[in-house]
């Protein structure tokens, strides 16, 4: 489907922008079905909270309002929104009063293969660490070179995520995802204040999980953390939940609790 | 003057760049005199390392060939460069065989105050601080948003610039240019190892230290050693050299050695 910026057609952006300059906005990967975007609130929530952490003056309402009017178009697929900080001349200093950029993009859902559902995928260990910046730890932003830099390290395609640490060595998250351990009956995932991204699909199984009867926390984790743990998954607004069957030396079943969050998130993504 | 693009005059840029998407590139800013790009060789030879350490894959030859011909047509700016890993559908993975986007943009020379100069500058303590990226470290990349935090952290034009340091306090550069001190009759600036961009200024003038009697360190930093200095000067390639006259409690003359490197970097952008 055909881009959109500002809410017109369009299929370049100005070269002005700031985005590209020194990446200076927000984005959004949103699964639609049915012409709807799954999890919308918790996208917008958390497009507003990156906007207002680095002070990026976009109307909310407009983004909304255009994300729905977009994905009744799209239909099924995965609408990336970005809100950028608008054009400025050069110089990092933003502009007065320059309007902040939305930008709209459509592709098809992915072909992911079945069985990352079903029997789990592999974790390929990534080298690429994640620096610390409390600044903007846990917002979806546009400086994702780390990232670019983690993917790029494997090629084989039995690899369906990498595991990524921090600089400290502490276990955060994957390239495109979040990671949760089941381990002694408790769900855990990383404590995202110094660098990671807050994933929507994290927040909303943090937020189910005591319907379910699970104690939830959010801490440090180590690589041990993970050795030790009974189950092991992650998570995105794509595709919700994959088991992972294989990280490094160790290797899990895909477990009961990772079933029940794995029917939980595609709950989620269908409504 | 207009922008080219790959070569092209152009005002705008695919949507599915990588530069927007994820900041995948790096960029040089160039000042232009009588139609020449300074410092042409440090330019390049930063460039094609950024492009080495992230994988781009850019012909170096022509990049080379379109800024000088840029330049000629800008005669007296600034020229801004700027290469990304070119155009991806969605996905941090590289495309493989996308070609390398060329970016350049013109502008006129800054109109700093000529007391920036004669006088010297007001740095700005920036509580934002540099995430540590051995990684990315010493390179000009596209992901500037702790540059952008920092920078909007002060409207007072009377600082021209802003001090940054990392997140264990070392002191490290400015949010535009690199740091210098004379202290002891030895010059000193930051180990770019962990964060920061390596200017191109700030290389020159080491690698004219010694032709200058100078002893040159290029260590760890902190405050105390900004206090106890006896000089103090940020640089970059578009302004030469600023003495810097006051951080927070501190105060410096414009000194002997400020001067006489003020005077190399002068000659250095007008050859």
């Amino acid at each position: 489907m055909h881009s959109w910026v500002d809410g017109q057609e369009a299929s370049a952006l100005n070269l002005q922008n700031r985005g590209l300059a020194y990446g200076d906005g927000v984005f959004e990967t949103i699964a639609v079905r049915d012409g709807r975007p799954s999890l919308l609130s918790l996208h917008l929530d958390r497009l507003a909270l990156g906007c207002q952490r680095l002070a990026i003056d976009a109307d909310q309402a407009l983004i909304h309002d255009e994300l729905l009017r977009y994905a009744a178009r799209l239909r099924d697929g995965v609408a990336k929104l970005i809100v950028t900080r608008g054009d400025s001349q050069r110089g990092y200093a933003p502009a007065s009063g320059a309007p902040a950029r939305r930008i709209l993009q459509g592709s098809p859902l992915p072909a992911y293969p079945q069985a990352n559902a079903t029997d789990g995928v592999r974790l390929f260990p990534c080298q690429t660490r994640l620096a610390q910046q409390p600044l903007l730890a846990g917002l979806k932003h546009l400086n994702r070179l780390e990232q670019v830099l983690a993917r790029a390290e494997w090629q084989d395609s039995s690899y369906a995520e990498g595991l990524m640490r921090d600089t400290d060595g502490r276990v955060i998250e994957g390239v495109y995802s979040n990671l949760f351990l089941l381990k002694g009956g408790t769900l855990l995932t990383a404590d995202l204040s110094r660098c990671g991204v807050a994933g929507v699909m994290r927040d909303a199984l943090l937020a189910q999980a005591p319907a379910l009867g699970l104690d939830a926390q959010v801490r440090d984790l180590g690589l041990d953390d993970v050795q030790q743990a009974d189950e092991v998954f992650v998570c995105n607004s794509v595709y919700g939940v994959w088991p992972v069957r294989e990280f490094a030396a160790s290797n899990w079943p895909a477990g009961p609790v990772t079933r029940k969050l794995q029917a939980v998130a595609r709950t989620l993504l269908d409504t």
